[in-house]
C-alpha cells in the first residue's frame, strides 16, 4: 500500500511515495512557503501532482515543531516556521483529501523511519539523533515512538551539557546540547577558535565572519590544526549529549542522521563515548549512521499513517 | 495478599510485610553483613522471623546495583556491596523458601513503590529521583518500569552535567550528576567553599575536614552566607540533572526521595527548573516529594512480586 510521505522543514518541503519502507518515486521538492496558509496550499499541490500517477491510501507528514499526535495539531513551533503553531494540519488535510493523515514531529518520524527500514526493527530501545542546524531526537521503545507526557519527549537539543552559561541557544537557554553539537554549534566553535588568530597562523582565520562548516571540514582534511581542534571539540560536544542519553535510556543503538552526519568520525566518537560512559552501558551499545539519510522523515511519516490504517482495518 | 519487602542497601538491610501498597508490620532492620553468603543468610533469617507471624505469598528484594530482572541476578554492583555482583539472588532465595521472588534495582523499586502508592498511578511518565549518598533514578512509562536494553536505564547519577572535568565521581568518570547533586555532592561543595576561608568569616569554616551535611543545613538555618551559597549551588546541581531528564522524557512528574530529600527547598528547585527548561515542558511538569520515604524500596519490591503472582495466576 503506497502512502505519500511529506517532510516539512524550515527551508524545504519534500515529498515522495513510500511503499514497504522505501521510496518508489523521485522526491519532489520546493522551498517552504511563508505562513501556514501557503504551506497547506503547497502540501495540497504536491499531493495533487502525485495523485495523478499514484493511488495513495494515506498521507504522513513530518514537521518541525512539537505535534499533538492524537489530533495532528502543531502545538509548539520552531522559529523556522513562523505562525505554524496552532495549525490543525491533520484536520485540514483530511478534509481536503478524504485520506487518513498522520502528523509527527520530524525527529520522531525520522526515528521511526530508521527503525522500520533497518535491521534494528527487533531492538528494544533505539535513539535516533538528527544532527542538522539544530539537534532533534526520536526515541523508540518496544517498537513504538516514545512521545512523553506532553508530546515533547526527545527535545534533547535542549539538554544542558555545561554549567558555565557560556553559549546562548536559539531557544533562549544557555549551554543547550544543540548550541554545541549541531552544525550551528560547530560553526560557533570554529569562530571562537579563530578569534584573535592571525591569517598566517591558520588559513581558517582568513575567513573571519565568512567561515563555514564546509571550510572547517576542508581545512581538517588539509591538516589545519585549528580546524582539527574545532572538529575534535565538536565530537566531544556530540558525545556529551549521547552519554547523557545513554545513562538515562540504556539503548541498544544510537543512529545518527541529518545534514551534519556525513562529517562524523565514528571511530573517534565511539572512543569518546566509551571513555565517558559506565562500561556496563557502553560495551553493548552501538553507534552508527542512518540508512535513510534525508529521506528518514518521509519514510517514517508514511509508515506511521500506514500503521494507523492497518490498526483501524 | 501479603508479601515481604526487603531493601538491601550498602549499610542497612530492612524488611517489612507489605499489603495493599503499605506496611502492615514494623520494619525489622540490621546492618548489612559483609559478603554475599552472609547477606543471603541475613535475608533468610529475616524471612524466617516474619514467617512465624505472617503467611507470605512472595518476597520482593530491592538491592543496590544493576539487576537482570528476568533472572533476578545482580549483574552490576556498587562499591557499597563488594562481591555482590554475579549473585543469582532470586534463584537462591526461591530454592530456600519455595516462594516467588522478585529482585529489582533499589531506585527502580522505589519508583514503582511511589507510583503504586500515590495518586500518580494513572500518569503516563513518572521519574523518581533518589537523593542519597549518590543519585538513583527510576523511570515509569505507561504503568511499567522502563529498564533499558541492558537493564541499566536510570543510571542517571552518571549523566555528565559539566564539561570542565572538575569533580571526580566514585565511578571513575568526571562531573557526574551525583558528584554534585547527592549528599556527597553537597558536602564536597561545602568543603570547596570553606577552603581558605577563615573561621571568623564563617562558622562553617571552623569545622574544616569534619564538616557534615547536617552542619551545612543547620548553618543555612542560622543565616551563614557560605552555607547558603553551598545550599543554593546544591539546588542548581539537582536542577541540572532534572532538566536533562525533562527534555529527554517530558514526564508528568518528578518525585524526589532518599535521605537528602528532607532538605530540598521545593519552591527554589521549582523556580530553577522552570527558568532552565523549555516552557512547553516545564509548565505542566510537577516536582514533589515522596509519599513513602525510606519505605519506597520495600513497598515497590513487594508490589512487583505481587504483580508477577497476579500475572502468573
Amino acid at each position: 500500500m503506497p502512502a505519500l510521505g511529506i517532510d516539512l522543514g524550515g527551508t524545504k518541503l519534500s515529498a515522495a511515495v513510500i511503499c514497504d519502507q522505501r521510496l518508489v518515486t523521485d522526491v519532489k521538492q520546493r522551498p517552504t512557503p511563508s505562513g501556514p496558509d501557503k504551506i497547506v496550499e503547497a502540501i495540497l499541490d504536491l499531493l495533487a501532482e502525485f495523485k495523478q500517477e499514484h493511488v495513495l491510501v494515506g498521507v504522513g507528514i513530518a514537521t518541525a515543531g512539537i505535534v499533538k499526535v492524537d489530533t495532528g495539531e502543531v502545538i509548539g513551533s520552531t522559529g523556522n516556521l513562523p505562525g505554524w503553531e496552532g495549525t490543525p494540519i491533520r484536520k485540514i488535510i483530511e478534509r481536503k483529501t478524504m485520506l487518513p493523515v498522520h502528523v509527527e514531529n520530524d525527529a520522531n518520524a525520522s526515528a521511526y523511519g530508521e527503525f522500520t527500514a533497518s535491521d534494528l526493527k527487533g531492538k528494544y530501545c533505539l535513539v535516533v539523533v538528527t544532527l542538522g542546524t539544530g539537534i532533534g531526537v526520536g526515541i523508540i521503545i518496544d517498537g513504538k515512538l516514545f512521545r512523553g507526557s506532553h508530546w515533547a519527549a526527545g527535545e534533547c537539543g535542549h539538554i544542558k551539557i555545561s554549567m558555565e552559561n557560556r553559549r546562548l541557544c536559539t531557544c533562549g537557554l544557555f549551554d543547550c546540547w544543540e548550541a554545541y553539537g549541531s552544525g550551528r554549534g560547530l560553526l560557533t566553535t570554529g569562530k571562537e577558535l579563530i578569534a584573535g588568530v592571525k591569517p598566517e597562523q591558520s588559513k581558517l582565520a582568513e575567513l573571519g565572519d565568512s567561515l563555514t562548516n564546509q571550510a572547517i571540514i576542508e581545512a581538517v582534511e588539509n591538516g589545519d590544526l585549528l580546524a582539527q581542534k574545532a572538529f575534535t571539540m565538536w565530537h566531544e560536544h556530540i558525545c556529551a549529549g549521547l552519554i547523557n542519553l545513554a545513562h538515562t535510556l540504556d539503548p541498544d543503538c544510537f543512529v545518527l542522521t541529518g545534514g551534519m552526519e556525513q562529517f562524523v568520525d565514528y571511530p573517534l566518537l565511539r572512543e569518546l563515548v566509551s571513555d565517558r560512559c559506565l562500561p556496563r552501558i557502553a560495551e553493548k551499545m552501538e553507534i552508527r549512521g542512518s540508512v535513510l539519510g534525508k529521506n528518514g522523515g518521509m519514510v517514517g511519516a508514511a509508515e506511521l499513517v500506514l500503521d494507523r490504517i492497518a490498526a483501524d482495518a
